[in-house]
């Protein structure tokens, strides 16, 4: 994109050409893709479509050429740059024979350039912009190069200059050196044979951008407009060059790496002798035995969804091995993923009970390969979520990045029922299946009631006087016969099996937008669980400030620092004395949000749970492989206390342990969303950040007197 | 209604012709008028308009012939039936021209008869409806009279023979009796000399039901929308025939009277020697000497706005004066207007400060004469509001009984800047004004910065220094030589006085269906206040349950006893620690009450105010002139506390005083709302109103624990 930007400006402010382009970006948050659409024209542009038919077309990355259409509208006599770190062989050799064909009958010129080395050699590290611009501006002959070259590096001087020479002077050489690394191709003169007969499942046209040429009657067995879940499993998409790599000497077999992954690609099996004689030599290899008793009986293995993996390393970083960390990170190979889809397909469920963070992660995950940014700190919540009550669990989802990383069609990464509405009524909208829900049951028990001469009686009497528990309604669901039971039972079985609503969504729905609806529940007695993944931003739309970012943060709509004091959600639903109310952090204590999220399932009544989630707006030091200490931190600075309030006990605890407001500095300064306020409002940044501490010691206070005046 | 109602009934089940009606009902809450269309044919009735030209038409007060059209559009040879106790005589002088023009030449059917009077005699109080529904069959000949009467009586058999024979035979009196009242007028020869001249106002020609005959160029001075405030004031509906009388003997001048009066129909005057010695004689008798030092120089008179007066009988209710009651009921009658009228026109504010309750009636209210309910809990909350700071107020409302009896055009009760949008964005909506104030203001402040070698730049300077200062704002305003200040200045100069803004609303509002949005204005720290009138119940629709409805109550959607818990919305206010929270009630603290409207109105940053406001929905024993002793009660049993948190001094006071819970029974069955809940849910009813009680304990102590954690 911003190789385009530089051009265009290029093109309009230093020829008589008119330049244009849009950019069509991805709705995933990590290794999304981008589409940019240039047009130059001697007259002014006028067109507001995209291009259909370009001159010339840049791949940045090779894999791309096996999932998407990319030389497919080029013209004739076109051209076409692959970046790649293949050399012209291996080209030659791997290129598909239909785009070979292509090339070939279009005369089109094919030319191939390895951007990141020359990046890398000429001290630009990972950063290929300014050398695709050259190139592009080389081969197009859209102006004379000699000229360009020299704007380009005006350019450059203009917005590297703040940087440093250095850098200016590494971007002069990717001017100047760029044109010399292209190799044109010329492909050897063959009969490419296409095999014109495959015809891709939908969720395969979809994903690789051919979505509006599906015909109506591939839509057939989704009448309802459902998709299938846990579409997101095919995804495979490559998007880090490093994955995690176990070292087996190391682990002590915690699985905290498993708990934390936000992408639900790292995950723990457990093999019995009978799967372990079949198992393949390299992954009894990676076999440990296991030292709790409970577990003596099965082999132990790591493995790794690589194909799947953001390259995040949380959890490396998360790793307490004593030895030394038990991964590491290692280049991105096919081995791992094999192994772990070798794992996926043959071993067992051992029915684990997730009773705490070891055994959780022995269960498969109903939420996995999500399309949320590396290091998400809010995934993992939906992950051990689903690992806890998966089979029991219907989801409503408010919009913003929980519903498009849950849910970017067709990439489904729910295993379960789910369901998205609208921003601002996300609580009705849960609310709603809660209460059609009630409605269907309720009409099930007067169909047994009134069919008590049925040879299902004895399952309809069990059934009625258990209606909402969740064991031996699926019981029964399993063993009626349905042969005997009255039709609209049959219709309506899927309702059978008690199942509890989660509305999940972040601070902007549930302090914001949504919050009207939150507190309508609220108020009522039904029995539902509010998650709130609480990142104190805006996320999806770029980072807006809400009523949860606190005072003095740095956000859209608050750039010179947030002048109002934070939202305690917490506070104003424990104004509700029914209601479960509790405050979580993973990284601050795994137990504690296992304890809270059985809690709130187990009540009956209404739960609202409020979830810290670092996100990328934080601008976390470090990056978001950091996020997990950084979130431990959080509460142990006060700035984020965690706690609980159970209505069946009326007791409030705070779980929050040897709090030190004398580490809320450090944490301040740990994200640059904070940092950045000196710099930005020098004469306020202090005065803002001290009432911001200053509120925290207020809020924790007021907890804490909540937890003394309990105990 | 019910006569026209058990009409349609008689010709539909009686007779072979089909019978149809539609009602039209007034948005006044008190005194409004109902309209009956009713269809009789042959054929099956398709049509869905009103009727336009009537065969009967019927008038149950002779008041109405003086501003609606009745007869207007009534067929040749067409029958007009009026209630009246005029006798012929009278009845003949009295009537227009207009009117007499018409029956004359129309030759239509004229009756009279005193139906009140009949119904007296025979023992149905007021209730007329039988005896209208007996002569419209016997005149209208629409079915055989004789089994008309015997259908009749069983009609009423069935609908009284509950409330005991005594009734029933009241009501076959009626069906009896009824025809032998009617008197048929035959009117005069004589030339009738119409005055077709005059041309009504747009307020009269409005409020006359005329609306949709005025021409557009009648509203051409009101091209932005806005009406004229205050045309309340030309009502004069005459609607109760009962009205206050002053005692003059008994009276301690306390105002109380007029303070909680729901219609400021009730008023002291205070009269200087100049003013006196113009007084006529009748007011110059009602002079009383005010024995308080501030006042001594003046002469009182108490005043009352009989054309105005609902007749609720609060103001004698409340008095309180040792001696005896210093009010009590006389007949409506014209000498007490004009008495109001001489003390309104041409006695001058004598600028009395609003300190108290005694002083605070000497203020002219800028909120008069409104539709709402006699004896409504809400109104003097609102009247009182503008005596204490009606200059500076611009009032947001919210869509609700506030709303409908505030402003339905032409009847303006406000004297001052309101406007009201939908249900659920006046708090949104009233920060869209504050916000646009603010910013046009400031751009005043611009201006004026730039012109500082203006002939006015000591009061630009004045202004800039204090441009939230109402009383300094508003001396420059009045002085600024506008002549020689920049043009956009004095286009924008009704900005220059500061004033605030008042969000209002009712409960439906603030805890449901607004208060996503009220939320979020006190998130913010700008400066507006929220008057939430809680009648813990959606008044204007009918009565249903909102979130402020506590447990156990009676009402529309929770018809056998609310079972969720009364949402506390100050305990959530409290969540946010820089915004003014309080409870009042009238009846409770008059002077509780103006010290929060004060300290709300002083505090630089949000404010909410909940007024606990009774509501004809609640049923009260005794009816809403015990509107303020149900207050009070309220309050002395627990049952709503009264406090205020100040942000400034961070002090949270509880001004409940003697709470005594034993009392609590008591006021629960002081109200049909929860009293009939024993007969409507047997079961429930003990644990139900149980849980309301213990609610309230625990809330009161909620509250006492802050207070005294203050104290």
């Amino acid at each position: 994109v911003s190789a385009s930007k530089s051009i265009i400006k290029l093109i309009g402010n230093y020829t008589s050409k008119y330049a244009q382009g849009y950019f069509q970006y991805d709705s995933k948050k990590s290794g999304g893709i981008t589409l940019g659409h240039l047009r130059f024209s001697d007259n002014p542009i006028r067109s507001t479509y995209y291009v259909q038919e370009p001159s010339l077309v840049v791949c940045t990355k090779d894999t791309y050429l096996d999932n998407f259409e990319i030389v497919e509208h080029l013209n004739n006599n076109g051209i076409f740059i692959l970046n790649t770190n293949k050399d012209s062989q291996e080209i030659v050799q791997e290129l598909s024979p239909k785009i070979k064909k292509i090339i070939k009958d279009r005369n089109i010129s094919f030319y191939i350039i390895d951007a990141y080395k020359l990046a890398q050699s000429i001290g630009l590290s990972n950063k290929i912009s300014t050398i695709m611009e050259s190139i592009i501006v080389k081969l197009s002959n859209i102006m004379d190069y000699d000229t360009a070259k020299k704007h380009m590096k005006e350019y450059a001087k203009n917005l590297y200059g703040k940087k440093g020479p250095g850098i200016v002077e590494s971007n002069y050489k990717a001017i100047e050196q760029a044109p010399d690394y292209l190799e044109k191709i010329n492909l050897p003169e063959e009969e490419y044979i296409l095999d014109d007969n495959t015809e891709d499942e939908l969720y395969k046209l979809i994903n690789n951008r051919q979505g509006n040429n599906i015909p109506v009657s591939k839509f057939l067995n989704m009448k309802d407009g459902t998709f299938e879940p846990g579409l997101s499993n095919k995804d495979k998409r490559r998007i880090s060059n490093v994955v995690p790599k176990h070292i087996i000497e190391n682990c002590i077999m915690c699985n905290q790496c498993a708990f934390v992954c936000p992408h639900s690609v790292i995950r723990p099996f457990l093999i019995d002798e009978e799967e372990y004689k079949d198992l393949p030599e390299n992954i009894k290899k990676r076999c440990l035995k296991p030292v709790l008793p409970a577990l003596k009986e099965y082999h132990y293995v790591l493995a790794i969804s690589a194909a799947d993996c953001t390259g995040c390393g949380l959890c490396i970083s998360i790793c307490p091995a004593p030895k030394g960390k038990a991964l590491e990170f290692q280049e991105l190979n096919e081995e791992e993923q094999e192994i772990f889809d070798y794992l996926d397909n043959n071993i067992k469920d051992k029915g684990i009970n997730p009773t705490n963070v070891i055994n959780s992660q022995f269960v498969k995950p109903k939420f996995a390969f999500n399309g949320a940014c590396a290091g998400c700190g809010e995934t993992p919540y939906l992950k051990v979520l689903t690992q806890l009550f998966g089979n029991e669990m219907v989801v409503a989802n408010a919009t913003g990045c929980s519903s498009i990383y849950s849910a970017s069609a067709p990439s489904t990464a729910y295993s379960l029922p789910w369901a998205s509405s609208l921003f601002e009524d996300n609580a009705e909208y849960g609310y709603g299946m809660l209460i059609a829900t009630k409605t269907i049951r309720n009409r099930i028990k007067n169909i047994m009631e009134k069919n008590m001469d049925n040879p299902n009686q004895e399952l309809f009497k069990l059934w009625i006087d258990n209606m909402d528990n969740y064991d031996i309604t699926k019981e029964v669901y399993e063993k009626l016969d349905y042969n005997k039971t009255p039709v609209e039972i049959n219709e309506l079985k899927d309702y059978l099996i008690n199942r509890t609503i989660w509305m999940v969504g972040g601070d902007g729905w549930a302090y914001d937008i949504g919050y009207g609806g939150i507190d309508h529940i609220l108020s009522t007695n039904d029995n539902f669980n509010i998650l709130v993944l609480d990142s104190q931003v805006y996320s999806n739309t770029g980072g807006q400030t809400s009523k949860a970012s606190p005072k003095g943060v740095v956000a859209a709509f608050a750039s010179t620092g947030k002048i109002q004091n934070k939202k305690d959600l917490a506070r104003i639903a424990l104004a509700y004395p029914h209601v479960y109310v509790a405050q979580i952090s993973m990284g601050a204590s795994m137990n504690q949000m296992l304890k809270v999220l059985k809690e709130a399932k187990e009540y009956n009544g209404p739960s609202i749970i409020i979830a810290y989630s670092p996100c990328i707006e934080h601008g976390i030091k470090g990056g978001m492989g950091k996020s997990v200490e950084n979130e431990k931190l959080a509460t142990s600075c006060g700035y984020f206390p965690i706690f609980s309030y159970n209505p069946r006990t009326k007791k409030f605890t705070l779980d929050s342990i040897n709090t030190d407001f004398d580490l809320y500095d450090e944490f301040l300064q740990s994200q640059t969303r904070y940092s950045m306020l000196k710099a930005i409002n020098p004469n306020n940044y202090e005065k803002l950040l001290n009432e911001n501490k200053k509120n925290a010691i207020e809020r924790f206070n007021h907890y804490k007197d909540l937890h003394e005046k309990n105990n």
